[in-house]
């Protein structure tokens, strides 16, 4: 999808066209620092305990991943003119552990789009998020709700 | 609820029954450092902005409310010898902003707990949580899944 206007409405989402966004990737001292704060569960905080977990090693917090994502989503994907913010998600899903130095790709679809009934100068947007790491495995996927400013009230 | 085991496994949690998990609270300095990193939207970054934005002042980037709440989990409702991880979350909603300052109390309840067909030393818990802020309006839910050990395989 290649969009060009200066800022991105809520009508320059087209339905059914995968992108790929961005890519990423974190490092276990980012991951332990992360995980400290916020998940400090042996596996994401403990390279040595993680080594004896089920993981057999440390990996990412799945918060710290998502949120690593929505940084790409942010930079890439919405616009700072347009974002209203995010009612929620569903599905969110962590599918294979994210380990330091991966380069995950964050791919996205808009699955569907309304204009809101309610204030017609805003839509929702619904974007299927898939993110792949460098073997081509899924680690995450999530179906992501937006609000978006549309750029005509009339259209 | 009140576990007695030292070691909280599946079988210590009761569907249906819901608990005060713990308290969090965010102040602005972390809000904007977290979503510098992770969310850099004008509204979670930038108080001017964020003043002028429907929001009408600066408020949490959802992700970070949902991380601080992961760490009131793994603190007070998940066990650090028993969780295994989690396969993703659903219905994720962040229904109202979250403010600097506000004190979020996080509620936890099981609605559903298998144990796994396939691993049965372990389990599948179904948690909703719902957090508020202190005027009671529910500012975040969701319906966790988390991985847990079994204490008896047997059982």
């Amino acid at each position: 999808m290649t969009v060009k206007a200066e800022v991105r409405y809520f009508e320059d989402y087209e339905v059914g066209v995968a992108q790929e966004v961005g890519t990423l990737s974190l490092d276990q001292a980012e991951m332990i620092e992360f995980a400290s704060k916020y998940d400090p569960q042996d596996f994401h905080v403990d390279p040595d305990k993680a080594a004896m977990s089920p993981f057999g090693g440390l990996i990412a917090s799945g918060w710290h991943t998502a949120a690593a994502v929505m940084r790409v989503l942010v930079d890439r994907y919405l616009d700072s003119a347009s974002s209203l913010g995010s009612p929620g998600l569903d599905e969110l899903r962590w599918l294979a552990p994210v380990r330091p130095g991966d380069v995950l790709t964050v791919r996205a679809e808009v699955v569907s789009s309304r204009r809101s009934s309610s204030k017609p100068s805003r839509g929702l947007l619904h974007t299927r998020a898939e993110i792949f790491n460098q073997d081509g495995v899924m680690v995450m996927s999530m179906k992501a709700i937006n609000l978006v400013a549309c750029r005509s009230v009339a259209n």
